[in-house]
């Protein structure tokens, strides 16, 4: 029935395709889920719920609960076992934002001061581990320990995926190859847990698992792409996180590692300088920003994602057409779209 | 047969406690715990490996591991099932260990430079997240959901008592209660945790359970109070970690508490000074022992960790009398007697 899933590419007069029909699709259970996660972040130390909501309630799109949620409609599931899960993986992602904004001296996140701007270091990293702690503790309670193998593991190569950026952060040298398995494990991981686990929790069969699996760890990929791409985008709308801050943190991202394999002699040495620190100012941002004009690197970036938002849709083509598949083939539509 | 266990108060003449008993007793399966800890912090990235080497390889007691063996000896277990959830133990303990020198800016640990200094905080962060992860796959591997249950619900109670800890930090009005109630989640909760899973794995009922975790906690409250007696102890040995380090970061440990309850106007103003960071130099540091001296607070504080370390010995008179409880018994009085 593959033949059911709607194309990557629409007619060019198409409406943009947007994230209104998964939000929809999981409007009723992401309340339940939101509920969940505001009572579990509950603790008697103040500075806990304080700081945690400060990130948790400042918005997010929820997005791997909200793959858990979709997950569970287009298998058919009935129950509310998800709700606690899918509250467990919000939980990881806050805890590795917080970390991550402790690891790169973020401060901005969600259009507003990052919670180690606001609240110090000890703190922000402290409340990560309790959030952490608070994750398992929820699957725990699930009782699932295909859950808790499929939440544990993807944890632990989230951890080594960061690591591996930090190891690649100011090395001009890294590759495509690299660079992709960084966002397959620090990104792409936690997405296709989130959305495996609702096959799961529905006792369906490993088939219904791995092509969940596939959708979430593509989406996660693609969504991870065109973040990157956005960030070298002139002309891309404002994000919640600082422009160029990749730039400036000698990240090596897909824009500039097609910049540089696509560059001269000239603009390699730019790009070596950029990197390693030594050329960071605003204009050499926007040189930087012209380079990657210049060799097409955003639009190739989104044509990379593109090839995985499609293996995503693809992915699903085992499940029969509904509402949730049209809307999770749309998510990923709008994941290549966005910022556009 | 509560009368079968010794009492904590030895005769003088007696040769002082020692670990040895309870080292001796857990060398065998020691060994294989530290073969699952160097197999399982290994990974492709070569910094985490590097990192986490650094502080395991780097000595360190394993006294909350070899709680877990010593544990299972006392209740009988014959099987292996404790030494993956030992190394989780270690593993957990770890990961705290390196996110609390990126939080109090640690410059030692264990007599080396703290893995902060050498690898810097990102990477210390992030590999503290790994083991983490590590520790619960190893938890899931072995598949007891009660296990789980213990170890998740105390590494949230760890991380509560972290941040309870950063907000009593250079307040000098922080009661004796407030300060037992942060040693009581920070450290003796996964004291507790470690030596109750051995129950738990043994199958044994739950007054064995609760016999061990009780042994755990009061043993962890006596290990934590003679470590914060020792830091302000002119006479004690010199420890791993760098001594003052509690005055210069402001820590309202029982040993201060005391000597501001005890103090007249005059010193109780030097201590609110000393403990808003206003007076940490080492003439400071110098007064501040001398106060500590002149009150008695290192002994008093040492009184109150021989009351728990009482109480865990007596909470082990459930169990016949056996090589392993005399072990565990003198462990305990060890606890108070070091640094003398």
């Amino acid at each position: 029935m593959s033949d059911n899933v709607v194309p990557i590419k629409r007619a060019s007069n198409d409406a943009p395709p947007t994230l209104t029909p998964i939000l929809s699709l999981t409007a009723t259970p992401m309340n339940a889920v939101n509920a969940i996660i505001l009572d579990r972040m509950q603790s008697e130390i103040p500075l806990i719920p304080a700081l945690a909501g400060h990130l948790i309630a400042g918005g997010g799109k929820r997005m791997r609960p909200m793959l858990t949620l979709a997950g569970a409609e287009v298998v058919g599931y009935q129950g509310t076992r998800h709700h606690k899960l899918a509250a467990a993986v919000e939980f990881i992602h806050t805890a590795t934002l917080l970390h991550d904004d402790v690891v790169d001296g973020s401060e901005m996140r969600r259009g507003k001061s990052a919670a180690n701007i606001v609240y110090g270091n000890p703190a922000t990293v402290l409340v990560g581990d309790f959030l952490f702690s608070r994750a398992f503790e929820l699957m725990v309670e699930d009782g699932s320990l295909k859950v808790l193998k499929i939440l544990s593991g993807a944890s632990a190569i989230i951890a080594q995926g960061e690591v591996d950026q930090l190891t690649a952060q100011r090395k001009i040298e890294t590759s495509e190859e690299r660079y992709l398995d960084i966002i397959g494990a620090k990104t792409a991981a936690l997405f296709a847990a989130a959305s495996r686990i609702s096959a799961v929790v529905a006792e369906k069969d490993e088939a219904e698992e791995l092509a969940l699996d596939a959708y979430g760890r593509n989406l996660g990929i693609a969504f991870q792409l065109v973040d990157d791409a956005i960030d070298y985008d002139s002309d891309a709308a404002e994000m919640g996180k600082d422009r160029g801050d990749d730039f400036r943190e000698g990240k090596m991202t897909l824009p500039v590692i097609l910049a540089y394999a696509r560059g001269n002699e000239e603009e390699r040495r730019f790009w070596q300088d950029a990197i390693a620190g030594f050329a960071n100012e605003d204009a050499d941002l926007a040189h930087a920003v012209e380079l990657i004009r210049k060799h097409d690197c955003v639009t190739a970036t989104r044509d990379r994602a593109r090839h995985y938002a499609q293996r995503a849709c693809d992915a699903l083509s085992i499940f029969p057409d509904s509402a949730a598949r049209r809307a999770m083939v749309e998510a990923a539509q709008f994941a290549v779209a966005r910022g556009y």
